[in-house]
């Protein structure tokens, strides 16, 4: 399909269920997408970082796309997830995911690489000039280990070289800087400015966001289209309690005992287990070598589910 | 071949020319084996950061292994890197270039994602329980943005899970407990302690690290074959006045002006530079999206060459 | 004066003027006052960031505590900082600014130490009960390298400890993890929430925080006090607007070049520049070793006030 | 005394002996000083990282800085740190350090602050200029969170700002810059380049360093004389078994949980039970907020020195 300008809404980062032995598993991937496309969602993103996307091989990583672009069939735009150090690697992704049928790539600025300011630059002019699908920055410093300032972006996007930004960052006034450039510049048009928190969808929006790409949206994708609507038809003070209430929930992401281990592994192992208890996904298992959440830790996750009438 | 255990003396991490149109410069990759060969290093470890590693697809990866195990012959070990985010894609990697014809691969801790210790200890058990050659682990924190903990690299190495050490952490006093500790522990034998320092090699013979994989090798590894065998005699004072040559000449890598470039664009243009004014490699191109050299900044590289007596 | 439980609003942290030789310039310390008060902020903030506190001498630091609220005379409430590494240090300072006529102190976590979680809250602890007037945790992770968890903080002011948070840590997420947090929690009475950000107050104070402690409002009291205005009786549009118009000239932080100053002295730089231009100060001078604004970037400084309307 | 031109040698840098109830121990510093000039060291360093200065107060600094000298009475020169945020502060504690007796004042770049190179160099031109004594530039990014450069440190050695360095970066490769650089610059004589680790110490002064500041000779301050003597012999053998012996002592800064603690608690708690344990002090009580190490701790603390022969 096309990709609108602006893509707009609640736009989901797929969480990419796996069997017992760390295959992807296609019918929960496929139900998984049923149940976010009958909760309202504008568009999918798979291959980010709520995918697992780095840790799936190429095989799994182009049998995703193939999944799910087969199965939505053009009723909303699906954005990949071209996640690799740098720019001829990059490319390879961008080639695939776009052959798969995405129709939009999402990129983050090298890294595991020391690159400077102009290096990032001309990694996304070399990555627009050879993709055959809008390319949409992801900012995600947590990962990448730098910051694309908002001078940047804007002016990537007043040259055509970029279609939006998918803003993981946590900084939300370098968000706003983006968002309010992106308004007022008159050679920007189109341009989607996204926000991947799960924590500040309404603040995002409030301030002008286009749309969020929150993974908590697996787990409640009825809740974040609600907020959305709320959002858009000013309705601030249900957006805020919707909000809060979605945050409360997200707490289930500190379910993972932070001794044992990390980030990554506490926080997808939770979604994975809210999508299995909720009954989307036939096994919670995360990819290696993330270690996975014991019993009670599952436990915990399914009060969080149960508090917010989920289960 | 077999692998040595341990692996000892200069083991340089040889640079991947190419082309002007960025692709692999086989001719020019085989004249380098040969530079390095003849100068008489004692192993070759390809598609580390000095290969520029983080920029080859994968197709360029298999052809520079297949390219520089199939020059050599059997005539010294041939050690790979596997340089990807996490488990699965590192395996993937593991794979590929040990049905290439590698003798050991080079495993950095996963990047990337949020990783615990007790997920990078989990990591480099499936690597090694999934490859079919030796698994040397790869310290280098400017890139991977954790350290490998000393406890953790001799643990591994008593387990039989890890057959060696390169550390690019800059941090001697780190490698030096994982020097003695591996010394001293009863059931460690064999493991090879390498440091990829440019600057230190002296110091870290002297302390009884087993070899170094010094970048600044490709450009004279006659100076570092020179600065290992002086250790190995107990030379110091010699030793010492190598490495002193040796740091002046590595000055080259601040040839590319900061102010415009990273630090990965200055040093490797810089030894790609040297190599092409040493008639080693036909084109001193960097991958993308890397800035590269102006010419003054090459004539600036000559300057070094010129002072140390290699052009 | 009884410090109010919570203190809401406008609280501008104050600049310190200096002489040309950086003396403290008493009369335009006290006109900068007048500045504020005038407009209607709701407090003071002395021996802030903004303030220069890191800069400025024991001595320095007493007669400004002692100028402020002898102008003041308990029309307003006056906090202030107590900035140093360590307990033993910080509670010095508390003893100094109370004994000065502080109606609150504001605190960071130790810095310079390498300080685990638990020895953050032991500081606390020992600060408030060491302190005659109530203490505010002040976050500020890009000086003090760490960031407080707002779980800390909620379980600090739950103990009465803690009667407030001044949050310069741009995380908005785990801002508003603190202010849902003291809201319901029923242990937890009249908690000051304020941000410390220029640019989202806006967002903040949507969200349900106190009040904001923004060192633009030096420059801009009136914008500030409208703003805080506007999100109290729910105009968000209008808020909307006046925080943009705000943010644009909070551009004027970057009118130092970046090339030749650090953040420091151009944020400083700029807000006393801007002072100076609007005859509030008598003489721009920021505390060494910052950089000053040359004559070119002043000029730029008061082309965002131009543009503001503030010439 | 006239400060060496170089200093050269062991400076431990010497731990602060507290009361139970945190006041300085004055007759347990003076008999620690006694401990350490015995052993035969080359000068004292007092008010640094291992004196726990970021914890004391300032009249506990100057309390530090008048028992010492009083005590040494010019037998062996005192340096005396004047660790503070930035160049006005630091100037008051020159002032007291200085009119207190110190032989020469150890300053690092600013911290807490946002500091450009500029202003660091600014920082150093201007803390010399009014200092009484010669000052040593320390580097100790741990606490600082910045790196002194090389070129930098010989800028302004050579422009006679600074008298020596500390470093306690534990980065050996740029030490060296600097260490050769000193000897080859023509405008720099007498400059001392120190060590500040523990564990590098056989390493530095193979590499030329003039003498060693590291925290664990208050606890074998033989040991480290021993060292220092093996290494200007040239006995490189017999230098490398003691400072091996030395590594292992050093591991007693481990015995502290960290699950529990952080690190400046763990490895204070160390040195100060271990001299306690010794006899040389009376009580090792470390400075709030750090957590105190518990008995089965200190018995650790106790089974290093035992392994030593020093019980």
């Amino acid at each position: 399909m096309t990709f609108p300008t602006p893509l707009t809404g609640v736009v989901p980062p797929v969480c990419t269920p796996l069997t017992p032995d760390r295959g992807v598993d296609v019918r929960s991937l496929v139900r998984l997408v049923d149940h976010l496309v009958e909760a309202g969602v504008d568009g999918l993103f798979v291959l980010g970082s709520s995918s697992e996307a780095a840790y799936l091989t190429d095989d799994q990583r182009r049998l995703v796309v193939e999944t799910v672009v087969g199965h939505v069939a053009g009723a909303l735009p699906v954005l990949a997830g071209a996640i690799d150090m740098t720019t001829p690697r990059v490319l390879d992704h961008v080639r695939s995911v776009s052959a798969a049928g995405a129709d939009a790539v999402v990129v983050t600025a090298p890294f595991y690489t020391r690159t400077h300011p102009s290096e990032i630059a001309r990694h996304f002019r070399l990555v627009a000039s050879g993709s055959p699908v809008p390319v949409i920055a992801y900012d995600l410093p947590a990962s990448v280990h730098s910051k694309l300032p908002p001078g940047l972006v804007l002016e990537l996007a007043a040259d055509g070289v970029l279609a939006g930004l998918k803003d993981s960052s946590g900084d939300l006034a370098s968000f706003r800087a983006v968002v309010t450039g992106a308004r007022e510049h008159p050679g920007i048009g189109g341009f989607s400015v996204l926000t991947g928190s799960e924590l500040l969808v309404d603040s995002a929006l409030a301030l002008g966001a286009d749309g969020a790409v929150p993974g908590l949206a697996n787990v409640d994708p009825h809740g974040y289209v609600r907020l959305d609507r709320f959002c858009r038809t000013g309705d601030w003070g249900r957006a805020r309690a919707e909000q809060e209430r979605l945050c409360v929930l997200f707490g289930m992401v500190a379910a993972g005992d932070p001794i044992r281990m990390g980030g990554s592994s506490a926080g997808l192992g939770a979604f994975k287990a809210a999508l299995y208890l909720r009954g989307v996904i036939a096994c919670p298992a995360t990819a290696d070598p993330q270690i996975p959440l014991s019993e009670d830790e599952v436990e915990r996750v399914g009060k969080f589910l149960a508090g917010a009438g989920l289960l």
